[in-house]
């Protein structure tokens, strides 16, 4: 059974590919080189699938700064460091428009060239549940896409997308992720590009608050190294 | 009102590039360059983009010959050359997976960034039906996408799909860009490469043999130079 798993170097995609290989997947990563300000990210989603031993690995480049409208896409905007309680208050600066939409359908021209059974994403709708595109409507609509957009589905073999994080919250993600063995310390998960080496996440970005707060509220410590 | 028009070059699209302007709409061109062997229609999308004086025409990058697929992402992949009737009967080699997924994806990033109310596409299931991303199911599909998966449309502005050539054969949609002045002699329907200056199609192809038909159908003559 083939899949493919969409691989950010995040906590949580870094899981869902561990957990698509305990799934019994043979795997093929794909990740995306939008001119992200956090670029780090890609760095270690090279290093996760490397340790994972993905069948292959593809990053996919353009660039997203041509129009912007996302503080991970537009240099001028502030990244957001907000109380962990006001972060699922409104869609934050962060979002970038269309992005998973995006992801997912070069996931699924991959995924039919090579004739994958699954895609799997990380999103979940509980922590951060301000991004339109990680709730489970969303995922529905694009499951009837795949369904209708491809050749493969028209021949009734729709390829599924498959979110086991969808309802977990952070901490649990954790739990996950470490009885499946994933390194945490190769993962990036900050807004931040990190610089030097070896690199440091900020410690107060919205994204580094909500991993600091979930591997404490488990009495863990993450080995990431940060600023603060 | 801004729209966002998907403009590969091609007749199609650049008749609705014209149509979204005679309904009124400021004009945001978008198209790509996915590595397609027939790189020529990004020149002709350039010229047609200049002549209907659109507010701004951003080109994509990206590699789809990175997994191939199709005939137009490898050049191994001999083109198609069949008689007319033959077309609609199964999916053609030049399908390439998820395309118009990715593009609309694209589209949909660039329309929600820009505050614009519609996406115009030049899909029409008449002609070519074969391809599974062409036809109405699949358009509806992506606009529950377009409504779900964007901050917009949660807030109950979705962006909108046009599609005014859906259920047009290639002879109507001749004389709909004739009413509209479209500037026949610089679009670029053939999936070959052209080459030479001025390029010149193959006339062999599946793409040039329905458009030479349906010009023929109408009486008319093609100004594009071909080959044969």
């Amino acid at each position: 059974m083939k899949a493919v798993v969409l691989l950010s170097g995040g906590l949580d995609s870094s899981t869902v590919l561990y957990k698509a290989k305990a799934d019994g997947a043979d795997c093929y990563a794909i990740s995306f080189d939008y001119q992200q300000r956090h670029r780090q990210e890609l760095d270690a989603a090279v290093a996760i699938a490397k340790s994972a031993q993905v069948t292959q690995h593809q990053i996919v480049a353009f660039d997203l700064t041509l129009w912007g409208g996302s503080a991970l896409t537009d240099t001028q905007i502030d990244l957001p460091s907000r109380p962990i309680e006001e972060m699922a208050d409104h869609i934050p600066v962060t979002y970038v428009p269309a992005r998973n939409t995006i992801f997912l359908s070069f996931a699924l021209a991959y995924a039919e060239t090579i004739s994958a059974e699954q895609v799997y994403i990380g999103v979940n709708q509980l922590d951060y549940s301000g991004y339109p595109d990680c709730r489970p409507d969303f995922i529905q609509a694009m499951q009837e896409v795949f369904r209708l957009g491809t050749k493969l589905g028209r021949e009734g073999q729709a390829i599924e997308i498959c979110t086991p994080l969808i309802n977990l919250h952070k901490s649990a993600i954790i739990e996950l992720g470490n009885d499946l063995g994933v390194p945490w310390e190769q993962t990036w998960s900050c807004y931040s590009d990190g610089g030097g080496s070896p690199p440091q996440a900020c410690g107060q970005c919205d994204s580094c608050q909500l991993r600091l707060a979930a591997f404490a509220q488990l009495g863990l410590s993450d080995p990431l190294s940060y600023l603060t």
